[in-house]
């Protein structure tokens, strides 16, 4: 069988078990998630043999540490894995809740109804666990899912595959409800992102060339994450103290996530006391500033920034550094270079923070606020498949509601148009 | 100056327009709408003569009398455009409205914000009216608009075009916030769809055959409607006075509506009592009916349906009638032919209403009620820009909700992440 075969079988048999595992009830769902919890717990041994096979042929092929770290199954990812569907069985179901139910003049009552959006293909690179978390929050969300992990994490992959079809089955749902693609032919994406009649949506999660390079063939739609260049604006009317606090924190707390800080941009009339104190923090702390020609004067031992640095996601200890001339110039910059991620300002001013939450187009807009709380955990959604950069569908982290839709329901008596 | 390097410019202007127009105020917005209504009122002369000139081209290049009807600007037609702008301008503005606003344990405090999704491009056939309502609908959102009509209503969307401008003028918003393009060269349209860096979605309207090539090659996000295949399930415990009434109603109320009734569903066990009055009904209204095998087992002189009857859009007084066994097989002949539109059950039993309303898979599910009954005024969203047969972001009718999206906002006190 070739692969565009393949995928189609794949395809016809997700959306046949996406019509099953929308209206399952939510206490299967749930049972089926604890049951691929034990079933994890209870295969341990097979999924680190299955890894080890993966780790020893990545380093065979020379991937490098980073790659190789991504990829390990440790006991504790393990934990993390058993945790995570444990956690999502306890999630509220969004599927089936009406909302807006209210008559009409014709006397129809019309309500929405939250449903799902059927058959979700997730992309993705080396770590395993996305495996579990992405099938999880699919089977949830009452959505059949066709998973496709890197080349790289095949048999960790498979080995994963097989506890979720055992909970599945436990639980008296379809297995085909969440396939993983056993093939690592690259043609197999080209399929996925390329089958409308049987897949409703893809959300690839990996480094941008990847999500750019789906995005760009696709032919359905896609919620995608391209980058996360977050500000924070420290303005003039900045209290001092949760300034430095805010900026050090946003930059340092983490330097490879996505709602990291990349750019701080602070108003001329505060740098001149703000930035020598923030710069010697962050020399500490080991984070390389790149500055624009007036944080120069102020810092004349750090580097220069380019025109490529304003809108280069570091994910790194560096930091471009820019002054601006009040808030409106520092809007303006955000929303031409930032990726329309997180973006904070910190000021005490109000009508300086009511401006900025508005006028900033990124999909979280902070006051006072570290931009690290851009995540789903901390948004309170429980888990999330990844931080939407789009504007159509969902913005920002997107959990359990973003990956279903509404849809109008109408109650009458037999009423009829007139 | 090529098409390209036109397009491109209007996409510039578009996304700096929609950065004030994502600002201004609701009263501004009202004002520019309540402006150009009037400037459209003291403008009839000119858009009739405009009008009249693509008439006699389209008379000239042999246009059918359904195109022609549908371009001409009649004073009526005038009048339901100076109707529609003011009814847009006395509908609630949903941008920053803020909803969910509530303190996570962290202690930010984090809500959401309606926002426009930014610049919306607008693909359109040869009704000139069109023009008039994307855009209002477009700027009440907050939306930059690129519009691009039927090259058979160059002149007349040009005419609406300036009146638009005079509206905008008058109010002091950009009057590149709306824009129509000039020119007739189809590579404009090629250029539009492939714009990510200035248009944020594309919202297409016309036959299918248009719809279908915009969405297969579009770089963007499309707001689609494909196309209206709906059934209306006569169910063994149907109501027969309803049963007849509703589907009467959904058939032939208007014949070339999206909403309109194509595919008939009766129980087996009612059929023999139900379709022979109902198919009196359809004859003396002049409605052909192509029925399954067993239907004409019960209505000899009627024609055979084929395989192809059951994924079609009529839009004509033609109606396929298929017999079912019970509803699950009613509901498996939905998700199959039916285009995700509106599909409606006709009973009196609690149980199968509950379960039909959740396991069809359409963007409105009726119980009881007309399919004709899905529109946006009869939604009560004032207007639609049109009706989404699409999953993601917005399905069914599209009113000024359907052309924002939502981004998180947080408010804190100086909260870093621990």
């Amino acid at each position: 069988m070739n692969v565009a075969e393949y995928m189609t079988e794949l395809g016809e048999q997700a959306r046949a078990a996406s019509r099953e595992i929308a209206r399952a009830d939510t206490g299967d769902k749930n049972r089926a998630l604890l049951a691929m919890a034990d079933a994890i717990d209870a295969s341990r041994e097979a999924l680190v043999d299955a890894n080890q096979k993966d780790m020893q042929n990545g380093r065979d092929k020379g991937l490098d540490a980073a790659m190789l770290d991504r990829l390990e199954l440790t006991p504790a990812r393990i934990d993390g894995m058993i945790e995570g569907l444990r956690q999502v069985a306890a999630l509220p179901d969004p599927v089936g809740g009406i909302t807006d139910m209210n008559y009409r003049p014709s006397g129809i009552q019309l309500g929405k109804m939250r449903v799902p959006l059927g058959v979700i293909g997730i992309i993705y690179e080396s770590r395993p666990n996305v495996t579990c978390e992405a099938a999880s929050l699919c089977l949830k969300s009452g959505n059949a899912t066709i998973l496709r992990g890197g080349s790289e994490a095949i048999h960790s992959n498979q080995a994963i595959a097989a506890c979720i079809r055992q909970g599945l089955e436990a639980a008296g749902l379809p297995q085909t409800a969440v396939q993983v693609v056993a093939t690592t032919d690259r043609e197999a994406v080209g399929q996925l992102i390329t089958m409308p009649d049987y897949v409703d949506v893809i959300v690839p999660r990996g480094g941008k060339g990847l999500i750019e390079r789906i995005a760009n063939d696709a032919r359905v739609p896609v919620i995608k994450h391209l980058d996360g260049i977050c500000h924070v604006y420290i303005d003039a009317e900045a209290d001092k103290t949760k300034a430095l606090n805010i900026a050090i924190n946003a930059k340092t707390h983490r330097y490879g996530t996505c709602n990291t800080m990349e750019t701080l941009l602070v108003d001329s009339a505060v740098a001149a006391e703000t930035l020598p104190e923030l710069a010697d923090h962050y020399a500490q702390l080991g984070v390389e500033l790149r500055g624009c020609a007036r944080t120069l004067e102020i810092l004349p031992n750090i580097n220069a920034a380019t025109e490529e640095d304003w809108a280069t996601e570091y994910l790194a200890p560096v930091l471009a550094v820019k002054l601006v001339d009040g808030m409106d110039e520092a809007i303006a910059h955000i929303n031409r270079y930032g990726s329309h991620h997180t973006d904070a300002i910190i000021t005490e001013n109000y009508t300086k923070a009511r401006a900025f939450l508005r006028e900033v187009d990124s999909s979280s807009v902070m006051v006072n606020a570290s931009t690290r709380f851009a995540d789903g955990f901390e948004y309170g959604l429980g888990a999330e498949i990844g931080i939407s950069t789009d504007k159509i569908h969902a913005r920002g982290p997107v959990g359990l509601e973003g990956l279903t839709s509404q849809k109008y329901v109408v109650l009458g008596d037999g009423q009829v148009r007139v």
